[in-house]
């Protein structure tokens, strides 16, 4: 098989560029407001064939330039090679018949692309274009090309990423203040299609995320007034003299004030998305979980593209810490190795590092750590070879920002977020200096693998736990607190389910502050599903199920009870409901199809059901169902390539996998699991 | 008056892009094979006005983006600013009319172009887009962003360079071989049009430089086979069912061997150019010589686009090298500012710096010098402020690969190339070092005029002079040998021309090198007009005017002689007729119009004329023609924005010029000139 190649990373380079580029707001665009890694624009492809008899070949390439065969010339009279010409080569054009005599041949392809990316993509019997050639920008040393598996065909181009699409319907048509109101049923992202039966006439979509959001015309989030010429072609074009196709855009509802021209028209909706493997099912006897369950899927499906993305109505940007919980996300419902790469190398860029990963430097930490989890999720070592320079020089830029107690602090122009919350963040803080901590124990085991010395990171590591425990631990609250350089010695949730979720505290220290900080009322709540997640994880870990349940039930259900049909970027219970769509000042700006609303997914998966690996990429792993919360359940997930399938019903459990490797864990007991082999057991 | 604004630099590093793609060679492409810079895809501009009336103002732009305006709120009635918001602030689309209020206003503009260039135009009668915006791509501070005289309308493209075209028709048509030769006169960089007046046929453009490269059809180095369909696009296109225009190329000749196609069809070339002033004139009583001035003119404004570039054939690439010559040839024929920036922007690119400009050492070292030089013509104080953190960097870059004794020493994969010559490159050579100590005085210099403290630099120069002289300084020959480390001891012109063109020898050592090295047979000849440029120049400057004379009218006019109507990129007198054209092993592969053997007009002009600055910008200027190498000659020549004529004839010199602060010298007489007054003397 062959594959288009690039310069790896630039796919995914050029790729997050157009998805960086894509967010739009009230008839304009907003590109992300970081320094977006250019993709390169002139490349050099090489490889070596010692071929036994004529061989052809030709290259496809997106791009200027040709192909370059040499081989050296025979040797003179006297056995030797002649000094000069040092190779006999010829040069060909892409597209034609290339054959290739029975020679140690090299064949170099250059390729440059003014607007796009340089590609290329070999036919051929024994040449070919596959994961043994090499490229470079003319900069540095060959290195590996990048690949991927969705582009083997040369009629393909890389620059267009496929979707699968499916032609939508309005659910239901409702007429509202003289205008009409289309409901699709559910959350999409899709191009809006427009068939004019008769003439064309002006009228205004009104996208919503939820109805309320339609219907305001004024102050809705997307919208598009639509000439009956002259429209802005950035955001669609007529495809034919009645039909008219927008860009993409994600929505539930559209609301078309102008009654009149709804009535006549036909508005339809292609819904693309990325048809991810279903590869997890979950229910139970709580219905209200189910629901949870479901929606979770719905809203991370929807997330989950090209790339791990924040939000799908906005900001449609790759965030590194929203990414990290997608991670995790996708290990209990895709178990997609793919997204995860090219969300990485996308977050990732080129060398040097201009600034953190979207100027916030919790978000390269959690890059860092993303290597390693995504290590122990696939084992893929190919690409850990690939990511790993990228990684050091990462790790060399944040080394830059150490104080004297090696605590990581902010520059000028770094964010530092953690997340929305009241956080003390004077001078150094500790949560970060968790994240720095828990990236080092990323290099030592990424380094280890790879065979490189890690004592270095270890006496690093070592050091920062002193110093995290000395400057930042109050014996007093009996937690960590934010800052110690303010004077204020707050204590937020943060840094303290950071201290529990990397295994970093005692049973005393735990304790407290599951007591002092988690169970207590008085230290803020956490307010996004972002952190929620973290503090869940810990609570589920602390064997704190109920608490977790009810959690999952009251913060996850209120959003439905809300209407919700995708999880949402922010939930406030106490919100009044006019303000419940509202963020960053306006009425509009909360996504209601947030990534890192789908954690439930995970809590479920990793927690109620019990799974996780305990070796690399599954090659062993452990299920310990959690079986006091639900009355019962039903579940399959996905164990690397093979599948758990888990059943609970009157006090039955039953287990299959199709995988070797598994064993089961009830209380003390642990009853290895047979491939193939149902087990059950009565509790 | 408003400009099209972008990142500084990126409009020539975007279109320095194109060019260096842009060569072609026998139906496939090929792109330059350095490290190509990217321009920046995503960036934002800034402003702050202080609005007394509410004004308005169009944002057009190349790119997705908006306009953000912007001001702090107003102050709470205990007359202090609430924290929230910081700013009240409102996103507009481009192409909407904007009324900014009377208020303190920051304007900030994102534009960001997944294909070309991000910029903006701004019209507004207070508000608009000239240099008192700043830029940034989001990495970086802000800095005042790059704009040219040329894009100063909003229905402009930037991405589009403007040139002046003329439709040619051939002025011979001959029948050869059953086929057709169409001459057009002279060599121009055009577009070829062809007009079928019935229906279409296949046939073959044979281009050619020479006569003898168009008539072979098989090895010409541009051939473009022309079907009826399915044509490559990259070369051109149909404009009409019976009008196919191909992409621009260089040639004199075009030979179409379907003979009976080519009499059907018209043929016609629309030549492209830059129309640079016409700011020089010389004629003598030598017609040799005039033809000489006549021909390097018509070489040097053919290779004179938006960049100065190598030879218009082949490889229509910007090279540094090359271009530094021709700096000095521009001061004497366009005076043209812009042309210099561009070329100097363009050969620089970004930092940090992947590797040395072309890859070639001595091209990043002449880059430095030609900062210092361009000033020196300009007294371009706001280009040098630009350009100087660049020029700090590229000093930099180099002081990485200096040894124990200062001296510069190529790494693998830099190019020491100096000239096409037998030079002893073994280990550190001399040529490096003089051009390094050069670089050191344009720092010193430059840093001068910035008010920076050059003794650093002045210590490392007189460190490197004393050096050279040490160690490869050689009493017995009289000369600088290229190496010393390989014993050899061997001598070259070059290192010796670069040391007396510098002024860095004694009388006596300068003595020694004319003729131990440049009167001296048995020490290789120069073979290319880039290396007889540096030879006769110092030849003049040691008065050898007839030995420069004759060199000019032997080398360049031997040229002539084998039929040149424009100046080739090498010429060895000594070479049969029938290899005349071939280079690189290449039966056509020299360029036989080369923007390098222009040289004659700055020899003329600088030395037979006697013109120069003698302060920045030629606020002074002297002028000492020579009156013996010539019965008679007139001139007019740039002295800035003013300009010089002389007129010499039967002994009568007589010299006019509109600007103030010139004198004449005539041996050792200076006669001061007024501005507007005939200034006649009879010698």
């Amino acid at each position: 098989m062959a594959n288009w190649i690039w310069y790896p990373g630039d796919f995914e380079i050029y790729h997050g560029m157009k998805q960086n580029f894509d967010r739009e707001e009230r008839g304009f665009f907003w590109p992300a407001y970081w320094k977006i890694a250019e993709f390169r624009h002139s490349i050099k492809f090489s490889n070596k064939y010692n071929l036994k008899e004529d061989t052809q070949f030709i290259a496809s390439a997106k791009g200027l330039g040709h192909v370059n065969v040499k081989w050296e010339p025979p040797l003179g009279p006297d056995g030797t090679r002649p000094p000069y010409p040092k190779w006999i080569e010829k040069k060909y054009r892409f597209g034609e018949i290339i054959t290739c005599p029975a020679k140690e041949v090299t064949i170099d392809i250059i390729v440059a692309n003014m607007e796009g990316l340089p590609c290329v993509f070999i036919e051929g019997e024994v040449i070919k274009s596959d994961c043994s050639w090499i490229v470079n920008d003319y900069s540095h040393d060959m290195i590996p090309v990048g690949y991927n598996k969705d582009f083997t065909r040369p009629e393909q181009d890389p620059m267009e990423f496929k979707y699968t699409s499916v032609i939508c319907e309005p659910v239901a048509r409702e007429v509202v203040d003289g205008g009409i109101l289309f409901d699709f049923g559910k959350e999409i992202t899709a191009e809006t299609i427009l068939r004019y039966p008769k003439e064309l006439q002006e009228l205004t979509l009104c996208y919503g995320e939820s109805r309320a959001e339609a219907l305001d015309v004024e102050l809705c989030y997307l919208k598009q007034h639509l000439m009956t010429e002259g429209n802005d072609e950035l955001f669609g074009a007529f495809e034919s003299d009645k039909v008219y196709r927008t860009k993409l855009r994600a929505f539930r509802y559209i609301f078309i004030p102008e009654g009149d021209v709804a009535r006549e028209i036909e508005l339809l909706a292609e819904y693309k998305y990325v048809d991810f493997p279903h590869r997890s099912k979950f229910t139970c006897s709580d219905e209200r979980v189910n629901r949870i369950w479901e929606v979770s899927e719905e809203t991370f499906r929807l997330s989950s593209g090209i790339f791990f993305i924040d939000g799908i109505k906005r900001d449609r940007w790759i965030w590194s810490g929203d990414a990290y919980q997608s991670y995790f996300i996708n290990q209990y419902l895709f178990y997609d190795a793919d997204i995860c790469k090219r969300t990485i190398l996308a977050l990732r860029g080129n060398d040097p590092i201009p600034q953190h990963i979207n100027t916030i430097l919790d978000y390269s930490l959690y890059w860092l750590i993303s290597i390693e989890n995504y290590y122990n999720m696939t084992g893929d070592l190919e690409f850990v070879q690939m990511i790993y320079p990228k990684m050091e020089s990462m790790m060399q830029y944040c080394s830059n920002q150490l104080d004297e107690n090696g605590f990581i602090y902010g520059r000028p122009g770094d964010w530092v977020f953690v997340d929305w919350a009241d956080i003390d963040k004077t001078g150094t803080i500790s949560e970060e200096q968790f994240l720095l901590a828990r990236s080092y124990q990323a290099m030592i085991a990424v380094r280890k693998l790879l065979g490189l010395d890690s004592t270095e990171y270890e006496s690093l590591f070592d050091q920062l736990k002193k110093n995290i425990w000395k400057f930042y631990w109050d014996d007093a609250q009996g937690a960590f607190i934010d800052s110690f350089s303010s004077g204020k010695k707050k204590v937020s949730r943060h840094s303290n389910i950071f201290a529990v979720l990397f295994d970093y505290t005692t049973e005393e220290e735990t304790h407290s502050i599951l007591h002092k900080v988690l169970l207590n009322d008085e230290i803020s709540a956490i307010t996004t599903p972002y952190f929620k997640f973290y503090e869940l994880e810990i609570m589920a870990k602390l064997g704190q199920y109920n608490y977790v349940l009810e959690n999952i039930k009251s913060y996850w259900g209120g959003m439905l009870d809300r209407g919700a049909s995708t999880f949402w970027e922010e939930y406030k219970p106490e919100e009044p409901i006019e303000q419940q769509y509202g963020m960053y000042g306006d009425k509009y700006g909360k996504s209601l199809c947030h990534a890192w609303g789908a954690s439930p997914i995970y809590l479920i998966g990793r927690y109620f059901m019990g799974l996780r690996p305990t070796s690399i990429a599954y090659e062993t792993f452990e299920i310990e169902p959690d079986l006091d919360s639900f009355n019962e359940f039903s579940c399959e997930l996905p164990v690397n390539e093979g599948t758990l399938r888990m059943e609970y019903k009157a006090k039955q459990l039953t287990v299959t996998t199709d995988k070797e490797g598994g064993t089961l864990k009830i209380g003390d007991q642990i009853y290895p699991l047979k491939k193939g082999e149902l087990f059950a057991l009565t509790t």
